[in-house]
């Protein structure tokens, strides 16, 4: 279960409202990349991992539990950021300002900030938070990824914690306000230290790649389709040795259709540049899917499952 | 900010596996009635009434707070209820188990068992609770209603709970886990007693109606236009004395086509059924501007709005 | 069936085309909580009480039936408000002034004009109105709530004329049209005339409390969980005697996180508040659901369901 | 203004309760092709109409209001489809017979019907139809075109009634429900009229092609590229002499990409199978633009703009 | 399989950076009616039909493969129309400029540019395209008609051409970069070619109307259902022969509601107007159903489907 | 531009009809790990990074059109898994089997077939694929992840070929078809190489941490806040040395609530566990900022911006 704290885990101010700057930020609050679905991705991950792995478990919920507590910050700052609004809406009889602004006998200042304002704080919200982006776009279940699989969860964490990161770089190049850049700049680097905790945590699964439990046909991890004409730009990513041991490489196809239609639609193709067997990655397979199945156990003892029971004593490393 | 504590508020346990019913219950998971709709609605309404109504502000942060538990205790029993799918999954090398059920080879109980299983359970989130509805719809950023008046809010808010109840009593009856039955009756009332908390805060906002601050026109607000042909349907809806005080009622429009073609596009309709006179309205709404938009201020003395601020101390009662 | 009547509902008039305004007022034909929303919520509830309230019937596919007819008042509105616009795209020849007045060129007011105009109309509708709302979002099924229980929907309505009221409040200041003004003066009353005949109709079932049939288990329903740290607000909704009879009171639980580990996760929660005794409260469950599933005949004498037949007498009262 | 007549515009009926019927004729109900998405359309493109073409203006508006009613019929029928469910739900004591169909106690039957029942049925709507298709998709806004475009939103028409008219087609394959049936064939044919209307008022239209004003640039209109390799098909679309005067015909660009790289990417392209000049096209667009421009009037003359005003006297004809 | 050619398809430029505009030509990059739901509409379409229609398969794949080189057209030039912005973020040391114009330092073309900019541009996608369209709509799945019958894809391809030009037509109307506009002009006219490719297309398909294999009944097909009140526009789609050969002709009915009473719900329609007989449009039905179900093989001969083997030797002709 | 080779990448086979697993495949189709998905992600990507990284946008632009030919192949699949379902449609007059099925009166594993199968196969597309994933979901712009960083955009990728991955390794746990199980293992295969090429791009550019510009605060990069109650896990993620140099390390926030009250919310944190100072952290910024924007220039010398010009000579390495 959870609990409140009335205060914020920073303590957001704002320097005066600023519309057009809330505007931008709800991209924080209701967007792809921000902290509701931060926050909802990593709560629904912890259910399937209570059992498999505790520690885990522990970490994703900890860290959902600090973005449930940001998305209070961003959405305090937007609330703070709209001071004046709500009022306005309120003093619905005499002739209002906000139309005068709206109609263009403001100062210029006026005029931009209100032209980027998003209509929905206006008619919609009366001067509070939406849950949508900063484009309007509602937020969507389709942002959160959550698939059963650990190495390929903390994936997903590791790009989407990118992406708030880069979020609120551009998001404080739109603020002159230093209070809220001095917030911004906690909830940024906030993301880098969630960043760093997935990236840990992935490393301490081994072996994590690839995802899963099924190995590559070894005919096809090794081969660089040349997918385009002209000028080929070559890299570490289609030649040399790769990420691979010595002996391996990468195998360059410089004509796709051709080499197509020549394998029998690929059905022919060799094992190029790996040096691995299908025998031993079956192996692999094998025991991967033994012990990883095992982990999950379908019941507990006595025949009736309680969440209470999922939760074992965690390691004590 | 959030703390989290690692028990449920209720203790939800599953007698077995049911991935139909799993199915089913992420309705309240993902749903537009759900959990997650009715925590986010009270936690977004919340920031906008901290300044001006602290003690409603911490009502809604109260429930807000406990809807995220339930939402907890939902995905906690979704996931016992796939218990399995997640291993057998990762038990992906010998021909497993579930292909089996899948091709008809199982019993009856498995097959319509499978028959209703969300697709996505299988191919997309290994075996855990997603962000959508019994359907499969994702949850959307719509479903939160927040309007910035809050006589609206609170009327949204028992809506809400009224479908969220009516919901659970459906889903009631597509289980005979007496475990799932326990925890669905909990959280059945719960959403009960949620509905008379903001009854209870609605009363204590006079005056509540209309919502917001402007009076209707009173040539338009006694009337009942009988937009169908036939037979009509009379009651307290559009005959006697209605809600009003001893000398209105409603006026009933029977045939609206021609009464519109009379009156200009009722541009000529003269105040029927109301004892209201326009300067008495208007003069309400001066005071309700007054007063409303005075609660809301804009900024605190010093010039730096900090959120700290805007909480208030609790009004004593 | 419908019939169409050429005139309006309300003789809508515009001063003059104002594109900025018209992207507002999208809210109300194509918005969560406009006339389109409205007029679908009412028409989808109606075919589920034909049988079983045929008077309600009656009610809702009026109101249904006015709201289609507002929804063309708005669409009207919309289209005067664009006059010129569709004009000037078809002059696609000649440097349009629509690309002068995008280039900056024109006078202050044109530019914050067309500067909160919608892209919408300029490159999509050629200066029509389009389904979505003041920020571009596409209506959605979803907004429609209606869940097959009379208590809810009526409940849903009366939230979702509220939610409408305040959005005409709202658009009423950011526009100086005296016509304009009119035209959502009238509308902005006929919800509020709808939300009293709602609540009529409401109050006309009894009981209607709780929604549907189940009632609530007593242990939970008087209790209220304090989910916050700090000072709490006390009123009406937590403490005192709340809705209920002599005797009965809210039960206040100060410490959640604690109460819940010590009575085992809730389960040995003893009954506190309530004096209503589990078998009385199914005793009244036993009575609703014999009434209300009686209520909906499953079909009609001769075998063939008619939708005609599915119309009983109004009663006469 | 609309006006609503209780019967329905075809006697609907249907034998006994179907589910699993209801939930696939769903997809006539609030699908991307269904009856509220063509009544929308044709009600939206109306308005723009009004003045410029009022003729046509009362063809949209006459069909629009038929597919509300079409609507209606559909909404009716899955009503009736689904009887029976709305009553047991409301049976919510004791243990319901909805619970042992789904748990597999009944006849093959009903397994299957349950198994393509919606869950919304169920769960949600508690057995009424909801806003959404077949698949549960909710409706969209983005369903509906209306480009502000006479000629291209009759196109727009005539392939949408082409797409509901197969999709009653693929419905009527999977009930063996005279009655329903007999509904599906009046609905099924009745898209094929639309379908000649809008054909008709098109070709009333002229010149009709190209949609819009402008004229396409000669020295592209005739072309096309082969974009892929082998064997190439040829027909009327793009060899001979296509829909054109004698000694014009279509210029087949064998490959693409060398013809590219050949014309400076199609700079230096000549005029190939088109016998226009680009003079004549331009007099042709000048032409046009000052007859639409000037068929759309900005204001009325009194400088107030009334719906009324918009409406021409009908041509006699 | 598919191959990329690093050139464009036609030689895009632009005279200098136009955010403004870049955010409207997103309508055609992930617009409902732009370039990528044209590539995925006749891509999904001709995998239908690569069995049955092997030469229509090639038109399609040709143009779906022409659409998607129109895509990266439209792409490039919305990154080269943004050109400046990705930089300037990456400047996120100093104060940069964006700052400033966002604030409203800049001269008057910034402020209208900015004002008109995609907030998704600033802080979403870093000056880069978004699968969105002008209005920050994201692209859906739900754009593309695909429904299994050729001459009913053929006319929606027809319709998505025609929405597509006019698109084009309103875009070019606000932009004065010659540049621009010659790709604009490009674009436009591969449309009408396109359009006149599927309209040849669908000529080439004997019968072709109605779409599909059922015919209309004989009592509904030729009925116009005058559904409003006031004078009534009469015209070539409701009066004289319509598009039926001689002897038969339109019937109006003028008062629908009277109609449908007298008719016991049209049960009792005779046919009017139509000279067929049932009988003759059953043979018509059968012929077709006997002869496109078999132009659609099950499975090849060998019990093994290879796409490869759907191909058929393309027709001479 | 792009071109169509007929064949496809992989020799695509089927055994023989499966809708249901068909209806599973559509999450590879339109599904949001999908291969459409990544085609348009790359694809999109690859725009921003044309001037600035030519070698990465080779290898963007390389994998998107594999990954449109991976969608190909899919889709390929998909319409040979219905074989038979579009044929038995067209045989609309007699009673057709599909009927029968549906009916219940078809063998057991028919009956699981169709129960499972996606209605829009039936009623929508006719038997061909939809641009939507296994649960009906239609395809969404927002499943697009581009971001303007590579680094960012980089991680994305790795994320979302982790994702593709384990999606196909549970698709396989569901067909018993061998020649499908060789599709699905060459496609998952790729998903492994493609990982493998992003992580070598993301190795190849330096330094690529932190995403973007600017570096984290160092009060707050090394710090873990313990938000939940009970036995806390430690690993590497809250404790040791982490990823930093020996002398750095995680700082353990053991209770958070108590520890920001102290902080004057966390304003007075000192700098724990980090070494870096402020400075040296500021002078990384400028010296990326610098190098970076400059690697973006905004326009070519001439004055006009063509495609073409934005491709620089790939660096030969």
């Amino acid at each position: 279960m959870f609990h409140h704290v009335k205060e914020l885990q920073f303590d957001a101010r704002v320097s005066g409202p600023d519309p057009r700057f809330a505007k931008l930020l709800l991209e924080q609050f209701g967007g792809g990349n921000g902290e509701l679905k931060a926050a909802m991705q990593y709560f629904v991950q912890a259910f399937g991992v209570r059992q498999s792995y505790p520690d885990k478990y522990d970490l994703l919920m900890d860290i959902a539990t600090e973005e449930f507590s940001h998305l209070e910050i961003v959405g305090a700052t937007i609330t703070m950021l709209l001071a004046g609004v709500n009022g306005e809406l309120k003093n619905a009889v005499e002739k209002s300002s906000l139309n005068k602004i709206m109609r263009g006998n403001g100062s210029r200042d006026e005029l931009v900030q209100e032209a980027l304002t998003d209509p929905h704080f206006l008619v919609h919200s009366g001067g509070g938070p939406v849950v949508s982006d900063s484009a309007g776009i509602p937020w969507s279940g389709t942002y959160v990824n959550s698939n059963g699989d650990l190495t390929v969860d903390l994936r997903s964490n590791i790009a989407a914690e990118s992406r708030a990161k880069i979020t609120y770089e551009y998001l404080l190049q739109f603020t002159d306000d230093a209070h809220v850049k001095e917030s911004l700049t906690f909830l940024m680097t906030r993301e880098i230290a969630h960043f760093q905790m997935f990236a840990a945590a992935l490393e301490d699964i081994r072996p994590n790649f690839p995802p899963g439990i099924l190995q590559g046909d070894p005919r096809y991890t090794h081969t660089y389709f040349n997918m385009s004409n002209g000028v080929s730009a070559r890299g570490p990513w289609n030649q040399g040795q790769g990420p691979w041991p010595s002996g391996e490489q990468w195998a360059y196809i410089e004509h796709p259709a051709k080499h197509v239609h020549e394998t029998d639609g690929l059905r022919k193709e060799p094992i190029q540049g790996s040096s691995h067997r299908p025998e031993e990655l079956h192996k692999m397979e094998e025991k991967l899917a033994k012990e990883r199945s095992q982990q999950v156990k379908k019941t507990v003892p006595d025949g009736t499952n309680r969440w209470t029971d999922y939760k074992e004593p965690v390691s004590s490393r």
